[in-house]
């Protein structure tokens, strides 16, 4: 048995109930329930984004279309039937065998928990399952913790035109000077 | 014979160039290449956005992912090799039979033309020709000139929770407070 988490000692028995057999629950005792996300999540998930965000105006890069049309491959974790995080993405309609995730959230309170981990395999299994052999992300090269993270999940960096700090950059990748660090993952095998 | 537009004496023969027979060039005599949008019209896009919609910030709205994983119904107008306006829209993953305009945008010196009607009609028949039923969209209820626009293109207005000039308006349906009307259209016997 995995030893109780110290942040939460209440959860005696380690447990994840996830729509994959094969995602593991991180370091953390903490019960997290993944399930796909829904029109009905939106309204939280606006109202708390740009304090997940540190303050960053992000609302306007999360429109609703998200939580409708793409719900089969978007999801979210609940905790004590709170929103903990979310996963927003699709599988690519002109690129075939290709998916994308565009855009992932965790309450700050719940990060360090592997969230982002189960999050990140609910997506890989769910794309795997549509027939995608790969999967594509991008961040800000400022967020370091972000590029980490993907390298963590098995990311490659995609060659830029720049460079920031040692990683590769595509520059002006998104809307007005949005610089982007490209990440490509393969679900072959996985 | 349609009269040649007095703005474009140039152009004697109306023709309209077009993946689909039944777009009709609306009043004028402009030709119009109609063609799928792609990344490489992406740069060009977001360096005229935000001119184009008179100063608002609009880059964030459209991140590129629109112009790489939509393409095959988003269509670019070009009249003299020439971007005159773009259409962003998908069949929805996740609601059967359902398709979504997300993003239009015509070049203001280009709008008169009928060039919206084109875009919309080409996107009409890429989501029937994929099985599609229905179309959504939605506007600012400060647009009126997009209400009326979608009316004339035949979509009804969706019940909202407010109204705003006796329009129908669902408030803070996307982001922070951000009203919108919504649109729903049939493509039965289209």
């Amino acid at each position: 048995m995995i030893p109780a988490c110290a942040a939460h000692p209440h959860l005696a028995e380690p447990r994840v109930v996830v729509p994959t057999a094969r995602i593991s629950a991180g370091c953390c005792t903490m019960t997290f329930q993944i399930r796909q996300l829904s029109t009905a999540d939106y309204p939280f998930v606006i109202s708390v984004i740009d304090q997940w965000w540190g303050g960053r105006q992000m609302a306007d890069k999360l429109p609703r279309l998200f939580f409708e049309h793409f719900t089969d491959t978007s999801f979210a974790a609940e905790r004590d039937g709170k929103l903990a995080g979310f996963l927003a993405g699709f599988i690519s309609q002109s690129r075939p065998g290709e998916a994308y995730i565009h855009f992932v959230g965790v309450d700050p309170a719940e990060r360090g928990s592997g969230l982002g981990r189960l999050l990140y395999e609910a997506f890989f299994a769910a794309a795997k399952a549509r027939g995608c052999v790969l999967v594509r992300a991008v961040t800000s090269p400022v967020n370091r913790g972000s590029v980490a993270f993907h390298q963590r999940m098995g990311f490659q960096l995609e060659p830029g035109d720049a460079e920031a700090g040692g990683i590769p950059v595509a520059s002006g990748y998104d809307g007005h000077d949005g610089d982007r660090v490209r990440f490509i993952r393969s679900l072959r095998g996985a």
